[in-house]
């Protein structure tokens, strides 16, 4: 195998760009601005989503429709919804109660900018409505494949995957997790919703289980690399570049990759499990280069 | 139309307690026991949905189900999946940053019995579950039907829903709100769930839109009138009765039916929306009775 590749390339820069742009823009239609009693709901939702990300996730979501010749304009829809489940997770991990952040992408958080009470219902209101948006028949004419997106996204939203995942990390930080433990809190955090937004666009195309299980079998070893790197970021990191303070999770006395592992054992591990997750790309024989791509990305990403 | 009766019938008392084992047994099997690393968020939710509970939401959907002869194998996983929603609400709603309720029922409150970081999850969870349990092929075996289902729960429980009424009571208590805000702010935090309560039993039973509108306007005028028994009840609760504290609106500065037209209005007013619900009621021609003689049952309840 090739050695990881030090730059972006200009396509996958571009595709990155445009989906940023395109998830502002649909995020916006969806969530509108009000002049109702209780237009801060709104405002904190909008303020909540349309705080800058990579939008990873919505990449994912565009770039796996496209290997089914998916319509654009459903598989952005389905970007939408999961960039909305991916900022309440983050609204309510901000919480005092919770991670008890300030600062996120170099703005106040939800909490900061408004208060407790309006941070809680913002998260509420965003997951609930993402539900709405996978139901209504612009995103899939076959209220099956509505129904199975829907399914899909519970799953990897609920107790079995990101909600899990949280009270894991929250009984991290008074219990000393092994590498196993960190692994499944990790898969369950992060890798759960990353697998759904990849397998979204092998829903929408009605693909078969083969494709289904690339993806997702990608998408959990990507997770798993983005959230080793996460962890070398947190202790290495200079806050003006990831706009959050350095160290947090130590702090929090959280067990992480770094800690069990090392430093220097945790950046191969990291670089291993890119490249495990490209090889499972290989069915698509070269039309998913975007997500091969990805892989690396996520190793060399400062934020 | 006859005076509303004093006493509850021993058809509805037997109705309703079997409602209640229904949803506990239904939650109980939707909610196992786990020796998981994360058994407290199963715990949190379990203790947050088997805490009791007049269970009346799931009451209406058995018997707006039965109307259609809906298998009550299927409605029972509706009327599970919303009393779930109904217990999220109940969790987040009790938090510090929102009403800061230590007791419900008699009991601690979720985030008192465990953390607020628990609860928060807990609620998280729940409401994700839900959407979850209305897609299984269980519940229907049309996809239509159970897309038709997701939706209505979330527009009920979303923004234009529950979310966006408790965003207004919280906004209640700073500003003064009149007769149409108050009513606006009740029908979205309590009305729209109960009024998705009785339409899906119509939704599972593939019901005309005449049967539907006729069991949502039922449930929006029981609803608001079960609000404003509320507003009386909390004016004079006893609190060993009602497991919560006293006069908890007036402390917290909120404009209620009681303060804005006293309780002898606030009683007729909930008497005569009780006689409105169940004149929807007709289409049916005296076959839901049990749903006319709840409308009577919420305005004689001390809790």
């Amino acid at each position: 195998m090739a050695p990881s590749p030090r730059e972006t390339s200009p396509e996958l820069k571009e595709a990155l760009e445009d989906t940023v742009q395109m998830v502002d823009k649909a995020i916006g239609r969806l969530l509108p601005e009000t002049d109702l009693a209780e237009a801060q709901l709104y405002d904190a939702m909008r303020y909540g989503t349309l705080a800058g990300g990579k939008r990873l996730r919505p990449f994912m979501v565009m770039q796996s429709a496209k290997l089914f010749n998916v319509d654009p304009a459903r598989a952005k829809r389905v970007a939408a919804a999961i960039e909305l489940v991916h900022a309440y997770s983050l609204i309510h991990d901000d919480l005092p109660a919770m991670d008890n952040s300030d600062m996120r992408r170099g703005k106040l958080t939800v909490h900061r900018a408004y208060d407790e009470a309006t941070a809680i219902l913002a998260g509420d209101g965003l997951l609930t409505m993402a539900f709405q948006i996978l139901t209504e028949p612009e995103t899939h004419e076959d209220p099956y494949v509505r129904c199975a997106l829907v399914a899909a996204l519970a799953d990897a939203a609920g107790p079995h995957g990101m909600v899990g995942g949280q009270m894991l990390d929250l009984i991290g930080e008074t219990t000393e997790f092994d590498l196993g433990s960190i692994s499944r809190m990790q898969r369950m955090k992060t890798g759960k919703l990353m697998a759904f937004s990849c397998e979204a666009g092998a829903i929408l195309g009605k693909a078969g289980d083969m494709y289904r299980r690339a993806l997702t079998s990608y998408a959990y070893d990507l997770g798993l690399a983005f959230q080793v790197t996460d962890d070398i970021l947190d202790v290495e990191a200079d806050p003006n570049e990831s706009g959050k303070p350095a160290n947090q999770d130590d702090k929090a006395g959280k067990s992480t990759f770094v800690s069990t592992m090392g430093k220097e054992q945790a950046r191969q591990r990291a670089e291993m499990l890119a490249e495990q997750a490209i090889r499972h790309l290989h069915v698509f024989q070269g039309r998913a280069k975007m997500l091969e791509e990805l892989a690396y990305y996520v190793l060399r990403r400062r934020a």
